[in-house]
């Protein structure tokens, strides 16, 4: 049935090329968004090697934000799995916005990320900026991020619906829900139905945290949509000391999981070090997450 | 103490008006704002009655956004009552956008107000909207709210300093948290240190929510002053469904309490029904917040 | 018929405050809304001495943010008389964010700007925050500001509907233009018709401007109304190089007039001198102006 | 030199994969940025075929949204060509919320374009969106575009500062202006300087328009950067009758021209026929701009 899509498209992309009447790609559109409650009304549980997002246990997704060396990998990863993390984050290619600032370690950065999950178990997660990098990240990684910056990449969004591995599609900073869920029915409509959905902040006249964390957008996209959703609030609030409240909050409002960025010494991070929490911290958050969750019926 | 300040202000403003130097009255400026945790360590705990606000306890301030009726008050103060909310909001003023829109009951607001005070022995809140409305105001609430639209009223701010009833100033959709702990400061500076705030949702580009509700102001707020804060999730979401999980999000970030809105008969309401609980609605968001509160040693 | 439309509302609010069925109030509406070109196709032409604003000519308001003194003020006055200014501007009461920044001269500077009108004719623009003075400001200024942190102070625009002057309404930071139409609606509906609304920046994430100047909302509000538009760069921009290109833009929109600060010398101002033109630069700006009128068909 | 400043990033990337110490990258960063006037006083001028863009004429870039067929491209070319046009303007790959929206004619599009531009003269400005079409959109385009969704699409932005075609690189709706000329700087790094900015509209709370045009990071803009900066009426205001004003409102402010959108038939367009001018719209708007730009001295 996927197949059949992703067909259908290319029927209606070919149609297209071949110079006949554009109207007629709108055929390919189903009775309902893909991603929509109306198109299935059961949660989507995504699998990420043993590790599932979506169901009842709270997922989380923990390690620093760029990958710098082996020793630092490890050492994070081997920390963040002791106190309770399911999956392994960690950045190679870098969206940066000044091009002098640190880019990411490229290949040998997955390479890096390969190496701590051999040392810890943990599935990685790590981002794909250009589409001509997905065969390179795939190889890699057992989920693949779409950034901020790209939520409306869509070449890149249709290349990853043909892709054999979950994306974590992160919301951008000026992305609304209905364009979120768009951008993600690029994906579904081409071929890959495990995508988790992300908010992580979006940008506001407020100022005095990095981005504005729209916990709302939980309750909204529950309701309009099947697929799990994720809070970032390391980003959002940009300051380490806001992280662990923003986590709680994220589950209480009913969240399907959290990322964090955790660094082994985020004072010599080369990026976001301000926002990342140590190994110590975050074990004090998952253990306030552990307690808050059995009220909410949510396992770590 | 109180009045040393009020009249240092009174003086520069008599310097002023005398025509002397203006930059006199940059004297009376305190060494750090009063409102600021550098001016006091030690968290401040509002007294409405015999609830307070800012202590261990978590405040549920319920009840409907008009007031409409004695039948409409006492009912919805009864329910609000039994299920645990510790004090009865309802507006006899109403700020709204039309002129043609219900302005509320004013003068005879506040005495159906009274009465569901008396029926259930719960102290209200209400709106003032016009500093020749104070004195009026007082005479009825046990502590007055500060609308969105009135946070920059700094008419109405300076004379709200000089009432004896504890005061609610709630963060309007475009103010920064700097702005709003400024205005808080012209309330202190004239002398009236019981101040409560309230997030109730900022205006960005999302409109799958009225607001946006920034549940990390909390942490801001939190660091930078010892006021109080609470969380309006009904004015911020606009839809009943999302309002119970957005008061469990502010209580799990840190808030001190909530205030929602609760209508014996949200469908016949004159203003405001879509996001108003029914008293059984409310009740069970009563539940969920106990029981998530105990972890977070947090009682109701 | 204004006497008519005043008294519905007052009736209704009689209506109300007696009990009666709240719906009753929704009576007063008319067919359409006052403000609208439904309502009056024709543009209305503000008149404030001999004055107008709305016509063929454009309208330039100019002086400092605030009185400060006689010389100041007689020295401002001469200065943008003489360049061309057809209103002066000068603030006896300030709204100013902090309760330590100075708070305006009060009445000493109304009597102020008396004394620069008598020496040069200029009608004056001043602000009211209080409803309770506005018999003050009434006495002294030729047409009565509402600040933008005003603009949904529905007390306030109700109480100057019944007053003989006309009313310049800026738009808040956060008002959408529905809103601002509806803020005018509350004066027209109370009685007064002489309005003139003003766009001077919304409040976006951009952080290079002090506000972002909307000049598109100048070809929305001429569709939806009859009441003349200016426009306030100097508050939008928050500096004084880029006051005069965005004053030209206004003009080019087809705004029909800009109210801009102008100081005798700006690195002394109590307030906002880095957005204040010098005379020099305030005379350039008119001389610009003048030219680009004429294919506009625009006079100053 | 340019080829010395690829080469710095080149050994900079070379080092980092070889897993040499991160920080050697920030070695590459010139004394100030490139984009900046610290860096050039001048202004730069953009050639684009026999056209400039940055110099004393007023550039105006106008043609459909999308390419849909031979004739629709030859007959809006023809007819902005004699209106004054001097660049033709059409996207062949269509960046678009919804995938079952028409996605644009790929090739075919392209091809069209440049039987457009045989048959007028005008050279042709289209958007790339995969970095992967670069070689095929280099080959007919005089102008590569790079969209609003695309601006922090790193990769693409380094791969076309090796490109030896000019860059319209429009600025994103939460884009600021810091963050503009820092993906400017990517082109630039990486060895292509002929770049030209477009402002197209911010996302604000305003929804009466369909995004906020920004005509103020016009004169920011110019103080900060050597580069020519144009405007996109078009997309901010979303509605036809407005694009004309605003047109007028970029001319007068500063910019070097501008991109409208034009349709031989714009109710039978695939995509924003509402904001299209027809051919007799789009000759008035020109003859406004010519008798507009005198006093300005900017000849069309």
């Amino acid at each position: 049935m996927i197949a059949a899509r992703v067909e259908r498209m290319e029927i209606a992309e070919a149609v297209m090329a071949a110079g006949a009447a554009p109207q007629a790609c709108v055929r390919s559109k189903p009775k309902c968004n893909l991603v929509s409650r109306e198109s299935q009304d059961q949660d989507t549980v995504v699998r990420v090697g043993d590790v599932t997002i979506g169901g009842p246990r709270f997922a989380v997704i923990a390690g620093p934000c760029s990958v710098e060396s082996a020793e630092q990998m490890v050492a994070t990863a081997t920390a963040v799995k002791a106190a309770g993390a399911s999956l392994l984050r960690g950045g190679a290619f870098k969206p940066r916005t000044s091009p002098y600032s640190f880019q990411g370690m490229g290949e040998e950065g997955l390479k890096l990320l390969a190496i701590a999950r051999e040392a810890t178990g943990l599935p990685v997660v790590t981002e794909v900026m250009d589409s001509g990098d997905i065969p390179l990240v795939e190889e890699y990684a057992d989920m693949i991020q779409v950034g901020a910056r790209n939520v409306q990449n869509f070449s890149l969004l249709k290349k990853l619906g043909r892709v054999k591995r979950p994306i974590l599609l992160k919301r951008g900073l000026m992305t609304t829900l209905d364009e979120l869920l768009m951008s993600a029915e690029y994906i579904l409509a081409s071929g890959n139905s495990q995508v988790v959905l992300c908010e992580r902040g979006i940008r506001t006249f407020e100022t005095a945290t990095r981005n504005t964390l729209d916990l709302s957008a939980i309750c909204v996209l529950k309701e309009r949509t099947h697929l799990p959703i994720i809070v970032d609030p390391s980003h959002a609030v940009g300051r380490r000391r806001f992280v662990a409240p923003m986590a709680r909050g994220a589950m209480a409002v009913g969240a399907d999981g959290v990322m964090v960025e955790v660094h082994c010494s985020p004072e010599t991070a080369l990026c976001d070090g301000e926002q990342s929490l140590t190994p110590e911290e975050f074990a004090a958050m998952m253990a306030e997450l552990a307690v808050m969750g059995r009220p909410l019926h949510r396992e770590l």
